[in-house]
């Protein structure tokens, strides 16, 4: 059993003997294997992963730390390991399991003399555990976000008046994948003109024309690893106001970095892009938090916003960007993927920030 | 309130008064708009699609038949309605709701002297409502299917020994979005050689080489609509005991269009097909159901499988889809979606069956 499973085990509350768990994304964690479906049932002692006919052959070969059963029946698979280990209260992974899988999980489990333990407390304490990454889970976000790089810097050189942020978004997504991601790390952003002062702008058959910032929210997948990164660049030319809108969050988005590190609170980080933000005079104009977790999933904890005191440490991955919206005109926003070190952080994208002028 | 949620409040159990919708698709099938995330409460009278500031006015804009409100707080927003509408016994949409979202709900809920039902009732009556497709549902499938043959006749030009599977498959995606479709109905398979023998292969960087078969199982989205085809290819040539493999698929297909048509049952259609190619020697090398419904999902009711005896009606979607698997060798599957008619079916796939050798 290894160390991840083995602190799984160790973290289980009092009140629990084991935990089912059903997410994609916790299944790789602990197993690093994928499948569409599954179950991994941990205990004090031992952990399963159970798998139906279409992964057995695949599990059995490539799933670690567990052992790999293929059921024909999961109600009488999961009794037997039950039985087999005297459980008789199973913690349910609340994030994951809907109320039907739940209900047909309770019948089995109570025809097997145990009970369910309905809480997100194995959520909690599953991401307490992923917060911190390991050099190895660093080096697949740094991997998706050297493929997305790449694929924005060949990208943006296609680019003229009349294109539409669709076929931008999808040349995008091609080259990504070409360049051997696994995917894209979320619904790319690709929006411009007035689009972009909505910092969830859908991209469509808007066409670039002179004058316009064009925002890209984007990121691809490696084994699983997300990467994320924002860029906002002009096409033709801007005029003064959008330099200064620029070169404010630019400079927001360097004093959040100058205050991440092991031991600062997140909403110090926070507070270090925002109030430069309001100081210069957009007070309303910066409606979501500074940046938010990274790894197995694009949004994970720690949310870095305002309300939320919990303290940084070495090994955390997180988004800082900042951004300024000006209703019916045009937004920016500059986004990097850091590393938390004792020092500092260590910024994962390599891309320079002066705005890009096409 | 437009008639689908005039039937869906018809349709609510006595003990509820209300259903509580998370799914996209479900929300999608009832208003016709899309978001990440919202909320659909359907009282007998009224319905109140709830969204977050980020979809406010876009839903305000779009979403159809019922009252939208973009809420700050999603508690004191639906306490409101709880209220105004005099509601106790809310039922939640088992297959869509996590434990953690439903504990959420339930406390709003129970602070309004409210309730909460789960149970997958809801889940069976709207999976019963949606099974039957409006003329302009089967548009939206047909246009994604004729995307996909497209792309997919497109694509197979630029197949040579040596390509692998994971680069057609990205050529494909790539043409159908070209094409206009939202996305891929499901991750696309192209799988080549031995790995046709697995129902379930993903593409990766296997390369194609003379004497394989191709299997392509392939679809697209056309606004929330899939598309569901797999056509199986030779390259360079194909021996006797492929071409014998292939010819059986065909005729099993084909006998189980010729057993489709309005009140038919889903064993009947499935043994048309089943039982000729048990007959023709392969039992046991055929260990999927032949087909099932299409639509705002690429796997929805019916279940064309051996053991459904349910009746099919005019209007419902299916796909047709038998193979023939011969393990560590080599598999043959053909598929087409198809609307069943009073008289028998119309086949959406307009692609030529007969075996096509590059």
């Amino acid at each position: 059993m290894e160390s991840r499973l083995k602190m799984l085990a160790e973290l289980l509350p009092e009140y629990a003997d084991s935990a089912l768990i059903v997410s994609k994304e916790n299944r790789k964690y602990f197993t690093d294997f994928v499948s569409s479906l599954g179950y991994l049932l941990v205990t004090r002692k031992e952990a399963y992963l159970l798998v139906d006919f279409r992964y057995g052959e695949a599990a059995k070969k490539n799933a670690k730390y567990c052992t790999v059963i293929t059921y024909t029946n999961l109600g009488n698979t999961l009794r037997d390991i039950i039985y087999k280990n005297s459980l008789h209260d199973i913690m349910l992974e609340g994030s994951a399991f809907t109320l039907n899988q739940a209900a047909s999980i309770d019948e089995i489990v109570k025809s097997a003399c145990a009970s369910t333990i309905k809480s997100s407390e194995l959520d909690k304490i599953i991401s307490r555990m992923r917060i911190v990454k390991t050099a190895e889970e660093v080096d697949k976000i740094r991997h998706a976000q050297l493929i997305t790089e790449e694929a924005f810097n060949e990208t943006i050189k296609t680019i003229k008046e009349g294109v539409t942020e669709r076929d931008i978004a999808l040349e995008l997504e091609y080259r990504m994948r070409k360049m051997g991601a696994d995917g894209v790390a979320f619904d790319l952003i690709v929006i411009a003109g007035k689009k972009t002062s909505m910092p969830h702008g859908v991209p469509d058959n808007n066409e670039i024309q002179a004058g316009d910032f064009i925002t890209f929210d984007i990121g691809a997948t490696v084994d699983g690893y997300h990467s994320d990164m924002t860029r906002t660049i002009a096409i033709g030319g801007v005029d003064e106001y959008q330099m200064r809108v620029y070169n404010t969050v630019l400079q927001a988005q360097l004093n959040a970095f100058d205050a991440v590190k092991d031991g600062a609170t997140c909403n110090f980080v926070d507070n270090a892009a925002r109030s430069y933000i309001y100081q210069a005079g957009f007070e309303g104009c910066f409606g979501h938090s500074t940046g938010h977790g990274v790894g197995l999933e694009i949004h994970e904890a720690p949310s870095v916003a305002p309300k939320n005191n919990f303290v940084l440490h070495s090994g955390m991955v997180i988004t800082i960007e900042p951004g300024i919206y000006i209703p019916d005109k045009f937004g920016v926003r500059i986004e990097d993927t850091v590393v938390v070190t004792n020092e500092g952080c260590i910024n994962l994208a390599q891309l320079p920030k002066e705005l890009i002028v096409l």
